[in-house]
C-alpha cells in the first residue's frame, strides 16, 4: 500500500461484530487517519478501545460520515438500509455487512480470495456487500475445487455458534449453561427456544418455500460470489450450543472428478483456507480450535462414492472474523489499495 | 398375546441402554415370568429396581443363561461376540444392541416397523440385531416415502448427542458444563475432545477411506434394513453438546416425485413417526423435546429444486429408546408374539 490513510467509520461499533472489527483494524494495521464510533442513541457517550486509545462512541446519523472514506457497516439491515445511501452521498465508500444490499445488481458481494475483481463494482452505487458468514465459509473451498473441477451441485448443512445472533445470544447460551450448572430456571430470551444442551433448525425467519433466510442466503449468495448462477444448492441451517465458530457438513458435486488427495492440494494451495485432516491424528477441524483464527479449516476430505465427481468436505471458521468482520477489512483493504 | 410369560435376561443392565432396556420393559408390560440382570464383575452385586421390586446384578457369564428364554443384550460389541452363542446355545433367542452381529448374513437386522418379517430368520443362528441408533432414525421416516416413490440417494449429516456413546460421556457433557460455569479446568476423558461449546465430527473409529465406523454402519445397515442393496448413501456424522436424542439432516432423492404434502401424509401414517413440522409456530423436531418419546419427529420438509425427485428432512428422536431400547424390545414383543 502507498502511504495514503484514511477517515474509518465503523457503524455499529458495539456489537459482536463491531468489537471485532476494531480488533481486525487494530491487527492489520489498516491505514487509519481517524477512526469514528457509530452506535444508535442508547450507546451514545460509551468510550471504546482502539490502538490504544479510547474512542466515544457518536450517533449513527446521516450527517455522521462527513469527511468518511470508508463506512464499514454492521449495525443490522434497517440501518444499513436507512444510512448506506447517505454515507455514500457524503463521499464514503461503504462495505455493508448486513443481507440489505448483498442481491442488489449494482451493488457487488464480494471474498476477496473469490471475486476480487467485483470490488471495481462498488463505484456503480457506492456499496460492497459482505457476505452471510456461513456462505463465505462455506465457499471457500468450494472456490479452488470449482476453479479445477466445476461444481455442479452443493448439499450443505450447517453447525453454526449462538454468536452468529449476536452478543446477546452467545450470553444467552452461558446464562443458561450456567443455570443448568446451578440447578436454576433458564431464561429463553433471544433463541425462540433453549439452546443449551439442543440444536436448533431454525436461523432468520421461514419462507414460503419452507426454506429459511438463512438457507436461501447460502444458496443465492454463493451463486453470486461464485459467478455461477444455474448452480445446484440445498441448504439445511442449524443452530447448536457453541459460542464461536460456524461449522458446515458440506457435500459437493463437480463436472469431473476430484481425488482427495488433489482436494487437499488444491484447498491447502488456496489463500485463507488450511487443510487439517488426519484422522488418525484425531484432527479435524472443530469451532473450539477455529474460534479467534482467520483463516476457514476443511478436513473429513472423502469421496461420497453415492453419486459421480462427488465429495464430502467439512469447513469450520470464525463467522466473526472470515464470516463477517475479516472479509469486510480485507475489502476494505482492497479498496484502499486499488481504488481510493 | 396369549398368556404366556417369558423368562428374559438383560445383559450390560447397568449401562445407559440397559437402563432405559428396564424402563420400557416396565412401561410397556411385557409378559415377563423371570428377569435376570447380568453385568460386569464391578457390578455384580449392586441391586436394581424393576417393577417395584429389587433384583440383584449377576455376572454375564456363559452359564448365566440357562432357562432364559429372550436375552437382551447391550454390554458392547466384544461381550456380544463372547456371550451371545453360549446363550442361544443354553436355549435363548437373543437381541443384540450392538454392532457384532448386525452384518452377518445369518442374523436379521430389524426395525420392527420396517422390515418386521426379517425376524423369522432368527433361527437361523439365535440372534437378532438391533440396528445402529442413527441408522434406525434416519430410516424411519424414509421407510413409508420408499414404499411410495423408491429411495436412489440419501446425504446425512447427524447431530448426535453424548449419551449415544454411554452414561460417561453424557457425565463428561454435564461435568464440563459446571467446570465452564465455575470457572474451572475442563476434564477430557471420554471423547477425544472437548464436547461442551464443541462439535466433533469423529464418531467410533476411522476407517481407510475416511469415513468413520458410525458412517459406514449408517450406510450399510440402512441398506440391509431397507432390502435395497444398492442403495446409495454417503453421511457425515457429528457429536454435539446434547444429552439425549440425534438428530439428522437428511437428503433423499426418489425414482419418482413426492410433494411435500404427500411426504407429510406418507409419514404421519407410519407407525412410530411423527410429523411435526409448522415453521410458522416455530415447531420442527428438538432434541431437548424428542427426549424421553418413543416416536421419531419429522420436520423441515422441503423440496429440493437441487436434484429430481429429492426432499429435505429433519429427523429427531431419542437414540436410547428408538434408537436401542425401544427397538429391542419391540423386536423381543414380536418374538414372543409370534415365535416363542
Amino acid at each position: 500500500m502507498s502511504g495514503k490513510r484514511f477517515n474509518v467509520a465503523v457503524a455499529g461499533a458495539t456489537g459482536a461484530v463491531g468489537d471485532v472489527f476494531l480488533r481486525i483494524l487494530e491487527e492489520r494495521k489498516f491505514p487509519i487517519n481517524n477512526i469514528r464510533l457509530l452506535a444508535s442513541e442508547r450507546s451514545v457517550g460509551k468510550r471504546l478501545k482502539f490502538a490504544g486509545e479510547e474512542f466515544p462512541v457518536e450517533l449513527l446519523s446521516k450527517d455522521a460520515f462527513k469527511g468518511i472514506d470508508i463506512a464499514l457497516f454492521s449495525a443490522g439491515g434497517s440501518l444499513s438500509k436507512q444510512f448506506a445511501d447517505p454515507a455514500c452521498e457524503a463521499g464514503a465508500v461503504v462495505v455493508d455487512n448486513s443481507s440489505a444490499f448483498r442481491m442488489e445488481p449494482d451493488v457487488p458481494l464480494v471474498v476477496p480470495e473469490i471475486n476480487p475483481e467485483a470490488i471495481a463494482r462498488y463505484k456503480q452505487r457506492g456499496i460492497v456487500a459482505n457476505p452471510n458468514c456461513t456462505t463465505i465459509i462455506t465457499i471457500m473451498p468450494l472456490k479452488p475445487l470449482h476453479d479445477y473441477g466445476t461444481l455442479k451441485r452443493v448439499v450443505a448443512s450447517s453447525y453454526q455458534a449462538t454468536s452468529g445472533a449476536g452478543a446477546k445470544a452467545m450470553a444467552e447460551l452461558i446464562a443458561q449453561t450456567k443455570a443448568h450448572a446451578n440447578g436454576q430456571a433458564m431464561a429463553v430470551e433471544v433463541f425462540k427456544h433453549q439452546i443449551a444442551f439442543n440444536v436448533i433448525p431454525h436461523i432468520d425467519s421461514f419462507l414460503d418455500n419452507g426454506y429459511t433466510k438463512e438457507e436461501m442466503k447460502m444458496a443465492n449468495e454463493g451463486r453470486k460470489i461464485m459467478g455461477i448462477p444455474d448452480l445446484r444448492v440445498s441448504c439445511t441451517c442449524v443452530r447448536v450450543p457453541v459460542l464461536t465458530a460456524h461449522s458446515i457438513s458440506v457435500n459437493a458435486q463437480f463436472d469431473k472428478k476430484i481425488t482427495v488427495a488433489k482436494a487437499k492440494e488444491l484447498i491447502s494451495k488456496f489463500p485463507g483456507c488450511q487443510v487439517m485432516d488426519d484422522p488418525a491424528g484425531n484432527s479435524y477441524p472443530m469451532p473450539l480450535f477455529c474460534a479467534g483464527k482467520d483463516d476457514c479449516y476443511v478436513g473429513r476430505i472423502r469421496e461420497d462414492e453415492s453419486a459421480e465427481n462427488c465429495l464430502n468436505l467439512w469447513v469450520c471458521g470464525d463467522q466473526l472474523r472470515k464470516g463477517a468482520a475479516l472479509n469486510a477489512v480485507q475489502i476494505a483493504e482492497a479498496l484502499a489499495r486499488n481504488y481510493l
